[in-house]
């Protein structure tokens, strides 16, 4: 099936009066630091006194080489990564990383068994992938409550002969993520953190591997990160290309099996610094709970005018989902607020309504201005 | 086996005067204009007035997509792509390719075999993936000639039941190119352009596929281009990850299968506009025809001082290949060189010596300068 542009192609925005800052709340592509913009400004035209830009010297060049071990040990710093872990980058984002977690890690065990837990959208497109590469078993969902929860663990999902247990951290589409993990054992626990890293502190020790695309909180869209636990490493498919093996990427401890997004990973860096000048996950944390409080308090407190689609105990503290009245509400709702530079706001399309993407360059006054826009929307429209 | 970054990284260069723009022989990441870093500084915070960068918006939006299709546009405009061919955008680069290529073509006729014409270390590469999908046939090599030509044309290569025959229309490490490509008939033609997309004029109904890593003559590392006839679509194995199938990516008109790289698409927009602004491919061949002349005729004029690897018939107009009498000055004249701003020039380790990458935005000054340092180099060392 064939769609034409014009088809997928939505209404261009009204503009912001010049100068003025917008709020983009996108799924991601999200909004990234000034600072890092600003620096990326500088470094586009004369990266480290070089007389070149940074998207136009090699990757193996001693001042991009450095960039990148820089990245990788604020990386391990940030999320206090064990020594036995590696951190790689990889081309692509989380849907490339679907199909990479099965070409390397299925066959950890014989059986060439996984485990996934179906908790939304990209959870779901998670397992059909993996269907390819081996033998797939759901033994957990929450498809008959909609999705507006995770699925409760349970102890009888741990299959000692399967390869890997697969669960999808924060659920972007939905709204919902794991506020505890499950506790796996010896049976590797493989977590899609795409639209939660570095948002939440973690205890990397529970995972066999995480991974995450980067265009939420890392950089750019076209990376994903990966971290995986170094004995996992060496049992790709024959038919696995080499710059989707682990163990090719962790050949090079730089990941340069090939000639990286050197751009993006110049990005990655400044973020992972403003990261930690910022306080760490630690403060990211505490200002994810802050930004998102915000908006469930005004939603519990709207008197139904604003109808959360989340379990109050699963809520995610990236995507704040929740409907309107009727669908008339809803488009004046999501045209008002792009007038007012708020801009992407509406649902995905599987579940309609309105989301709102915080992550960790949403400085809190755009959640403020979010909310204040809320609260005068429902008194003129309540 | 594993390499320590110490090990690989390069000594940091000395800094050129400061605001004086250098001049980068890289193989890839390659040079890109000026005024494209410039209009990209902009668009880093704000694009096209929306009070955002180009970075943090949607992918899906409005101004975005506007700008994917112009890519696409102009792409057509530029390579003169007939309508039953697509234009398709891919993550990471012209090695995913050597994958990709096989994933989605080998089954293209039921023997499931592929012909591989060994020109080089990337096309030897080529080959050698491709095994792990197929039957693979290497009919034509230029090895015994060490690769200081690419083989020649002989119709027995013509298998019937082959699904497509490939070739490395430029070959990077050695400074060769196919200066006239196979007539190849019914049987499909898959060239990598990695090296030499939009440099040269191509009749692109002589082939079946193209694909270029985007890094030297398209956009920042990270992206590829493919080129392909519409009814090679289709035919993709059962284990081809989604966001490596070219029919999934030439299902959506704009290859958005996924969270496209965004910013290495706008700039891939820019360097489009800037071609066509320029004067086209016909433009672009002829300064690549002018600036390699350059440097060839000073080496065949310098009385062995400098040695060409490659038959002249068979030279490449991109990379620009040659030896020097002894290592001591090979060294000399590459940290001079980088001294005076010429980055880059030492030749891939496969071959040593020095190789001058010259891609489209390499201006003919800088080319000026390069020879100019040769003949004093001679002068004072001959």
């Amino acid at each position: 099936m064939n769609t034409s542009p014009a088809q997928i192609r939505p209404a261009a925005k009204a503009r912001p009066a010049p100068g003025r800052r917008a709020y983009n709340f996108n799924a991601g592509p999200s909004m990234m630091p000034l600072s890092v913009m600003e620096q990326t400004r500088e470094a586009l035209v004369d990266f480290a006194g070089l007389g070149a830009g940074v998207v136009e010297i090699s990757h193996r060049s001693a001042e991009f080489l450095a960039l990148v071990e820089e990245s990788q040990s604020l990386m391990r710093e940030l999320l206090a990564v064990p020594a036995n872990y590696r951190i790689l980058m990889a081309h692509g984002g989380g849907q490339l990383q679907m199909s990479m977690v099965p070409f390397n890690l299925i066959a950890y065990r014989p059986a060439r068994r996984a485990l996934y837990i179906d908790s939304g959208l990209f959870a779901s497109r998670a397992a059909d992938i993996a269907t390819r590469y081996g033998y797939v078993h759901v033994p957990g969902h929450s498809r008959d409550a909609d999705y507006d929860r995770v699925p409760a663990f349970d102890p009888g999902w741990l299959d000692p002969e399967a390869s890997y247990l697969y669960i999808t951290s924060n659920n972007t589409v939905m709204g919902t993520r794991w506020q505890t993990y499950p506790d796996t054992g010896a049976l590797p626990l493989v977590a899609d953190m795409t639209s939660d890293i570095l948002s939440r502190r973690l205890d990397i020790s529970q995972f066999g591997l995480i991974f995450a695309g980067a265009q939420k909180n890392v950089a750019p869209a076209g990376l994903a990160v990966v971290i995986v636990r170094e004995d996992l490493l060496g049992h790709a498919l024959p038919t696995t290309p080499r710059i989707l093996n682990y163990a090719e990427l962790g050949r090079d401890p730089l990941s340069m099996a090939n000639t990286p997004s050197t751009l993006s990973l110049y990005m990655m860096c400044l973020m992972l610094r403003w990261v930690k000048a910022e306080g760490g996950v630690d403060e990211m944390e505490r200002r994810a709970e802050r930004r998102s409080r915000l908006l469930y308090d005004l939603i519990d407190a709207s008197g139904g005018f604003y109808r959360g689609y989340v379990q109050p105990a699963h809520r995610s503290t990236m995507n704040v989902t929740f409907a309107l009245p009727d669908a008339d509400r809803l488009e004046r709702f999501l045209a008002e607020a792009d007038q007012a530079g708020m801009y992407a706001l509406r649902g995905h399309g599987s579940r309609g309504g309105v989301r709102a993407s915080i992550y960790n360059a949403m400085d809190f006054a755009g959640v403020e201005l979010l909310a204040d826009f809320m609260r005068e929307f429902q008194r003129r429209n309540g």
